[in-house]
């Protein structure tokens, strides 16, 4: 890792990430180039961890995910929103969407997709299935990242109607769950 | 409808409830009895609207849900965290939830499971396919409901460790993202 500040994070946590909705970034590698996405159709489908996402050829990643197998879940947050609909208002087709909006690419350990170093989280992942009939990506979690030197932590959730939520105060709950929780999290 | 500040919403834009990803009870109705459970594992999948849900018969609500192939999307609020944990942390096999957690059923107007009158907005779902292989549930959304007389509008997102994130501020940027949103929304 070319990040200090990034650090490898239980990839059996690597759920919590993605569990409560944030708005996403996926990055992707055709073989010559790397591409970014802008992505709020994610879902958590097992704690190893196991991810589902919606996307289809009408999205310029798809070609890049579907041949490569390989993606990066990328996870920003408030500070990086006007990114985030940058990201998700133009194609790869025609864009370098890292240089056009100052993202910076980290490699991984087990996949060629980059890191992207401004976010918060990041988890290298494989497509392990791909469920054509509804246009569901699986995706197995491989490696996670926190960047712990990070002070802003609050996510986006996006309605899908232009507007956008942000994380807000957090509630603990956790004694009262703790016989649903799986170990060690 | 028996309840009157429940107002049917135009369901092209009922993904709008889902997509930011807020923790939901799902209410299904075995023949006999109507239940509750609560589930984070949830995805837009479509506009039309068409949502994922991810569950299996680890969950005493799935043998209702797949034999009926009818459910509720219930959306609760801040408010209604404790009948949130409760619910998730409790079987319908030995419980009425409605009844230990004071939630009010009322019938809805396409499926036998009850929306939930406490919740800020309900959604009448059919089952339209399951995929076993991953335990995934599509669901089409038939008709949709928000609360208008209510002041608490923030919704809650599982963090998937016993702690929640309660909705923030909001932000808008329709105009940057008009290109990009579904007619109407």
């Amino acid at each position: 890792m070319e990040h200090a500040a990034m650090k490898k994070m239980q990839i059996s946590k690597a759920f919590t990430l993605l569990e409560p909705g944030p708005v996403v970034f996926i990055t992707t590698n055709d073989g010559e180039k790397s591409n970014i996405m802008t992505i709020s159709w994610t879902m958590v489908m097992d704690f190893t961890p196991i991810f589902a996402i919606t996307t289809g050829p009408w999205n310029y990643s798809y070609a890049a995910l579907t041949k490569s197998r390989e993606c990066v879940i990328a996870i920003p947050t408030v500070d990086l929103i006007d990114q985030v609909v940058g990201v998700g208002t133009c194609s790869g087709a025609d864009t370098d969407k890292f240089e056009k909006f100052g993202l910076t690419s980290v490699q991984g350990e087990y996949v060629r997709p980059p890191l992207i170093k401004e976010c918060l989280a990041n988890i290298e992942c494989k497509v392990i299935d791909i469920v054509k009939k509804h246009n569901i990506v699986v995706l197995e979690g491989v490696a996670a990242y926190l960047d712990i030197s990070r002070k802003e932590k609050r996510t986006l959730h996006a309605v899908g109607n232009g507007t956008f939520v942000v994380d807000g105060r957090k509630l603990d709950r956790r004694q009262m769950m703790r016989s649903k929780l799986p170990d060690g999290v």
